[in-house]
């Protein structure tokens, strides 16, 4: 067993400064497990209480009877080494110590101080100054904000690694409202043990995570980093903050990182087939449809639209992006003649008109699925006209499961459009909104098979 | 008066068309009048109904007793040049054709005829195949669907004006979700009359309207669009569809637009003053700060945040845009110390951290605001943290009303978040979700005002 396993999936946590005061971040934290569904055992530290949430309080660490595979750790930072030393008395394998006030406020020595304890202990050990882990499979869930203000995403198979806490669980938080899904969170601030090398290389392994997607503002161990990420087979997207020089001041008041170069790290992410994404919705763009879509054959996409403007823009958009316009075999088109009205468009883009239903979606797509000369798909659903229902949706399911060639979905409009697309995310079918996210999420799947040929 | 007053602000309308079934586009309209707030008079034209919704139906235009502004006209093509005599002898000023069935299905003879005719009456008209006016104010509503499956936006000062009734449609739809706000939408089809030159010169007059927003795939008098962008003082935001060879070719076979090069309409564009946008998304967020925004005096702008990844991210994009990051006095800076806990990072970005409150970020937006090195602002607001509240709010809503320099916010989330973005929204507060789309709105909001000052 790997000691990082106890991070996602110990059998049982000891929350160390569980209070019974709700502003206390022990508190928030151990009502989240309290409140959530984690099977394991719970052991709440905190020398001036009996008992919190029915549970019986434990003065010290050590006073408790049984194992402990996690320890998590929000007293104050002054009283940390000491819970430590507690920690490796007590042979706890794993702590997350969510306490902040060491390196990033200029605490330098303790920090260091902390750093030779967790080794002499061989404990390991995420932060200081983290939010720590959130994994919906093992329901392990650290974040010290209760879940109405934060919202938790579902099971899925995109692990989030994020060297800032705020940008991380606002990130949580969108994409439970999008229905985007995911198979681990990890905000491992100061990084005085695990740091995002390690974890990358865990995941790698993990088999509930897919893609691995990153945001740091620099990384502990250069070399490291570039070996595991050349060794992953996994896709890797990483948002770098700190790409200007104005963004590299920023990030020496925020994580203190060496933010290093841009060109320096453009040319490691290129060397070791790391995808770079430019802002956070992209990152998310390119991780949904990595980790459902198969890989394609080739560059040429073939778009379905009932409307015709955004089938113009979504040709314009994938031409920019270096993709190609399919040309489908005529025996291919007459299939979809039959079933259609004269006006429609059997072109790329096929315009199957405001007036379409589900089945003359089912026909194109169909035709387009087993033409040679397509090898990926963009179906435009204006969820607005009067002969479309929610039936399209068991049409699109139908295809995404067969995994013949990748198909996205993009849809826009109000609540009923965004009811919709969830269920597509449910079924794994990556949505957008618009046609610029999706023709260059499709250029990055594309890219990554170019890679995996390689 | 204008006579294209009577498209936006008509005392009666006839529906002609108007039907008992509701698959009928006639009905649609019709029954959008009635369910709607239209305070003039309506009048159905259907020579097989006796009454609609309690409206005596009129066997013919001919036969209504008062005078119409308006009509609609939603019956079969072949039978429209005959209404088109009807609304002629009747002396009807305006006329929106929503039939299809003419140039863009190959009839270009009888659009050839209906041209003539609405000529030889001076008669102007929308159309045809085209959705044709939505106009919050005087609640004139011709789309033919349902508001359940097409929400529509609320008063505001934006007008758009779609050669694509789809994307139009499909916008309204977008931006009700999202309370983005609209002063008229206008989808003139085929143009055989009113075009998108008559259209903008229109409402470059219009007092509702402060933005003019255009989605087309080609102008039908590149000249005369030129002299009226050229002389418009409001700013003017195009999506043009169709600016790469692939997309020109789906042009053709949409809207049969000649799309032109896309460099000639790059240069007509950079020439008159227009605002090229990328994407359906793009237009908006130019829109929301250009139409709410005071002008910059600058291009140096201060962010303000609570979490330090957003800024960072910030700081890159505004960077990447050629903007520039203000240095505040350090007097300023004093002003939000006296308010902090001493590891909030006074540089720019401020980073008020995750323990803020509404008020430190109240005195360091006034420090901001009052810092004449600081031309623009952007507020990142992470509203899950534990002390901020819907009063910030109120906060932002007292700065945006002073409009001493522009603001726009960045705050990512779940629901709880958009529905506090909503507000802000209601407060003429730009709202943005992620650093991109902001740092490139304000460039926008920069180059506009470079251009009104040359």
């Amino acid at each position: 067993m790997n000691q990082l396993d106890y991070f996602f999936s110990p059998k049982s946590i000891a929350v160390v400064g569980a209070s019974r005061n709700p502003s206390k971040i022990g508190h928030v934290v151990f009502r989240n497990f309290i409140e959530g569904k984690f099977k394991g055992r719970l052991y709440p530290v905190n020398p001036n209480a009996e008992e919190l949430f029915g549970h019986k309080c434990h003065k010290s660490i050590l006073e408790i009877k049984g194992r402990i595979d996690l320890a998590i750790i929000t007293i104050p930072a002054a009283l940390v080494l000491e819970a430590i030393d507690q920690c490796g008395k007590k042979k706890i394998p794993a702590v997350i110590i969510i306490t902040a006030g060491f390196r990033e406020t200029g605490n330098a020595d303790l920090e260091e101080k902390l750093k030779g304890k967790l080794e002499k202990y061989r404990i390991r050990a995420m932060g200081p100054n983290c939010l720590g882990v959130y994994d919906p499979y093992s329901d392990v869930d650290t974040f010290f904000l209760p879940r109405y203000k934060l919202v938790r995403p579902a099971r899925g198979e995109i692990a989030f690694i994020s060297q800032s806490g705020a940008t991380g669980s606002v990130t949580m938080d969108w994409m439970a409202m999008k229905n985007y899904k995911i198979s681990k969170f990890i905000s491992y601030g100061n990084a005085a043990d695990v740091d995002e090398s390690e974890l990358v290389e865990y995941l790698a392994k993990d088999p509930k995570t897919k893609v691995i997607c990153c945001y740091f503002e620099g990384v502990s161990r250069g070399r490291r980093f570039f070996e595991v990420a050349k060794k992953t087979r996994k896709p890797i997207i990483v948002l770098k903050g700190g790409t200007t020089e104005a963004g590299t001041r920023a990030v020496a008041s925020h994580t203190g990182s060496l933010a290093g170069s841009a060109a320096v790290y453009a040319s490691m992410f290129s060397q070791t087939g790391i995808i770079q994404a430019a802002d956070i919705e992209q990152v998310f763009d390119y991780a949904r449809v990595l980790s459902t879509q198969p890989i394609p054959k080739g560059n040429r996409v073939q778009v379905i639209t009932n409307g015709g403007g955004f089938g113009v823009l979504t040709t314009d958009w994938l031409i920019k992006n270096g993709l190609v316009m399919a040309q489908m075999d005529p025996k291919s088109m007459d299939k979809i003649r039959k079933v259609s009205p004269p006006y429609v468009t059997l072109k790329n883009p096929i315009d199957l008109t405001g007036d379409t239903d589900a089945e003359r979606y089912r026909v194109a797509i169909s035709a387009a699925m087993d033409d040679p000369g397509v090898d990926m798909l963009i179906t435009i659903i204006l969820l607005q006209v009067p002969n479309l229902s929610a039936d399209i949706i068991d049409i699109l399911s139908e295809f995404s499961n067969e995994r013949k060639k990748p198909m996205i979905v993009i849809s826009s409009g109000g609540r009923y459009t965004e009811v919709l697309k969830k269920s597509m995310e449910d079924f794994g079918i990556p949505t957008f909104s618009y046609p610029q996210g999706a023709a260059e999420a499709l250029k990055a799947l594309y890219d990554f098979s170019r890679k995996k040929a390689a």
